[in-house]
């Protein structure tokens, strides 16, 4: 059996997470043991539910995993702000975790959410008022690109008001 | 209009990614202008374009996101191998492209694929043998693991021999 370590989270009871140990445990057992990158981070692919539509890449630290998996609530590290991130905290635009995947060398998740209607919009993910983050189309061959989304959910403004963008150039 | 840069990828007319100018230009604009992590990869969403299931978390170097798009077949860097790796190379189990999305701040991708049988198993895209690489569940509340496929879908054995395990502690 593996070493654990425990992690208290905002005095909620800390899950453990398994030490890696071999190929064998990571790929083929039933120990959580997530392989958090140089910057402490997991990427994590965020689909809705029902439509199996992508709405995001984000990334969890240890805290936001064990905040997901305790509370049912999606909760990321914000790369950009620096910060824990539960996703709807400003927005409404919160995302119920039907299901948690884990991928074969536990360096990657898959959250399926349902999406709740937000302060001022829709069931929506994205920053700039959008469904999915992932609203415009690359055409093969050429690179060129077009909208899938044709119009906004919402109004970013009238939910983000002067909040910084998070998109960094 | 923003100055670009041009690539030739082997031998292939290079594509005109864009550089990044504004954010109105990267999340509201038909540019296409990839950002590049300080490794010089981008993220990369993979789903089954039938049933919607996430397939696998890759990553692309520049060179990989020109091959995708020129060819409409899925190239990745590997990053425990430290290769281009044009899927199903070795296992045949390619993925042809069917859609490629961005994302808002276009620093993550999503391929929407079909899957081609392999040169010995079924349709399938996991090196472990299963079909998505998230073949696993982790348990809200406990984060315990389950088994979300119950069987693989091919031996890996009889598709890699001895290659050497991507998997990396």
């Amino acid at each position: 059996m593996s070493t654990t370590k425990r992690a208290e989270t905002n005095g909620m009871k800390g899950l453990h997470f398994a030490s890696r140990t071999s190929i064998e445990q990571v790929e083929e057992g039933n120990e959580l043991a997530p392989k958090f990158d140089r910057d402490g981070l997991i990427a994590c692919v965020t689909t809705e539910v029902m439509t199996g539509e992508v709405l995001m890449l984000g990334y969890m630290n240890r805290e936001a995993l064990e905040l997901t998996i305790l509370t049912g609530e999606a909760h990321y590290w914000s790369r950009s702000r620096q910060v824990l991130w539960r996703k709807g905290v400003t927005s409404g635009l919160v995302q119920t975790v039907v299901e948690i995947r884990i991928d074969d060398d536990q360096d990657a998740l898959w959250l399926r959410v349902s999406l709740s209607a937000g302060t001022h919009s829709a069931p929506a993910s994205c920053h700039v008022g959008y469904r999915s983050c992932f609203y415009r189309t690359v055409e093969l061959k050429t690179g060129k690109i077009s909208f899938a989304e044709n119009t906004k959910t919402f109004d970013p403004k009238s939910v983000y008001g002067d909040a910084p963008n998070p998109t960094l150039l």
